[in-house]
């Protein structure tokens, strides 16, 4: 049966907020027949979340009775489903819509949800659900499939969409290449991947290395990144995922303006430069590996200020720098498809 | 009732494979009443561990009947219970023995181990068993208290006795010291902390800083290192650790003529001078931290060699440097109060 989605973003309708439900929209909008927040007017997507177009959001289930699976739109730090979510999850289950949820917090964990799904007959997908309890190995590793790693200076700076548009810009120009998923998002865009900031701390870069290891086949692996080498709370997912996918090229992603940690306000992002050097020193402690490109995110940005950044990037980084969205990733596509002939 | 563990290492008695048994032995040997191994003859623990002097190894459960606690005595990588162990697990459980794990693989989960506990009473504690849920926030971090982390070259080259013997030496001196247990065998010797290796990825860093916030009444904290940040399987458990607790001071510890990474043989370890730079620039990424000393284990070396090389790693490190068990921890004891007072 074909996938019909409806987002639920429940009184945290913005882009930021909702990011899970924009890179949905984004990357599978065919799949997606609506947007359901009971706390906002009946609206098109695009009005709320900047992306979408004339996509419905809609107040109540009753509106898209075509919807067959509802996404929880959204990825708190900390993971839980938010209560005002709860009901209206409840009835999609009672409809015998399928569920899917990228939340620490279980949906399967839930008496009243799972009882209510043993009884409509509704599949629930806690996408971070795992049993990952394999160590690393650093065996087998093939020399024939370049690995490109995503980096960033903080969360919710670009990782996953610059992850995306390399691949599919190297698809385009004629090479082999993957997306492998790390993160909720992006396991619900690509279909596959491991949620690494659920995996259990021994097996982090164990379960990351079992995903090199079953696409390596691929001419292209771009491993989306997670969090920051610095991040207060998430530095551990980061190492962990650096040192399991042991990346021959990285790419720097980063926005324009950011000062202080998403998750953490009261501390200050270190300088671009500073950590751009503590992932470099990181990463060749487990492979030789070098940045082949910067992605700058300057969504808040006009076009002056950002081509005087992109200017200045390339400059003193002497890499290709580009906001992905603003222009696309043809540069950064370049930069890999040049590492992978040397 | 007065706990008389019994230590199991079934077919797994050296050293190395029982590093649970011997630090338990070590430091609760009042406590302990034997080992149990039915691979090995009836001998003195000394002989088959290096401790315990003549406390007893025996062939079976019927050789030490006041015994009312199995502890498993090994920390496999992996760890999952060991096919040979499960028939005396059983048994113990049977007689109505608690037992104490500190394997990932949950006693709890083995359903023929569980009913067996809920028919005897029995009480299966598994110490890697966690919910934490609390991403770090980098707040009311106390500057009053002292905090000092091992960190090593490898796994198993003595940072948790160097936890241990630095921790009690300052309060032989005087000083309100406590020991933050981050791994099984440190928490059954001081009775608290974090099994950070068992920690869901994301909530690494905030189960550390949990334990900092609860404990940081104390003059200092010795917070037991785990690990390397360059370990191939482990390196995020030591990073997230690192900014958990957010160090004021180091400890290095290695071991002499270690050349491969334990659990990775293939992996050729970092020198201990770039590994240092490593430790130091993303300590100090998230909190100013220095080296205050370094733990030479020296097990494997002669007197001559062991003291050529403290000496040229006082020299070269400009730090004092000792192997606790065959000297003590004095210098270290001693360099951590001297920063105590700047």
């Amino acid at each position: 049966m074909a996938r019909k989605i409806l987002i639920l973003t429940e009184g945290l309708s913005s882009p930021h907020a909702a990011k899970t439900a924009c890179g949905v929209i984004r990357y599978r909008r065919d799949e997606v027949v609506g947007v359901l927040d009971t706390t906002v007017p009946p609206q098109p997507a695009q009005a709320l979340l900047e992306v979408g177009g004339d996509l419905p959001v809609v107040n109540s289930l009753d509106a898209l009775p075509e919807a067959n699976e509802l996404l929880i739109g959204i990825a708190p730090s900390g993971g839980s489903l938010p209560a005002p979510m709860h009901a209206l999850v409840l009835g999609a289950i009672e409809r015998g819509m399928d569920v899917v949820s990228g939340l620490h917090e279980f949906l399967n964990d839930d008496a009243e949800l799972a009882a209510a799904a043993a009884a409509s007959g509704s599949t629930l997908r806690d996408l971070r659900s795992n049993r990952e309890r394999d160590v690393a190995k650093r065996r087998d590793i093939s020399a024939d499939c370049l690995r490109i790693h995503t980096v960033g200076h903080d969360c919710s700076v670009g990782k996953m969409v610059t992850t995306i548009e390399v691949a599919r810009g190297l698809a385009k120009r004629g090479a082999g290449a993957k997306v492998i998923a790390t993160g909720q998002t992006g396991m619900m865009i690509e279909g596959d991947g491991c949620p690494v900031d659920a995996v259990v701390a021994d097996f982090i870069s164990g379960a990351v290395e079992k995903q090199i290891l079953s696409h390596q086949h691929h001419e292209v692996l771009v491993i989306e990144g997670q969090g920051s080498i610095t991040h207060p709370c998430y530095s551990a997912v980061t190492l962990g995922l650096l040192h399991g996918c042991l990346p021959d090229g990285l790419i720097y992603c980063y926005e324009m303006g950011r000062k202080m940690a998403k998750g953490a306000a009261s501390v200050a992002l270190p300088t671009i430069e500073s950590q751009r050097d503590l992932y470099l020193a990181m990463a060749n402690a487990a492979h030789p590996c070098r940045f082949v490109g910067v992605a700058i995110n300057s969504r808040t940005a006009d076009e002056t200020a950002y081509l005087a950044e992109r200017d200045r990037i390339q400059l003193e980084w002497n890499l290709p720098a580009c906001d992905v969205f603003r222009e696309d990733a043809g540069p950064l596509v370049s930069a890999v498809l040049e590492m992978r002939k040397n």
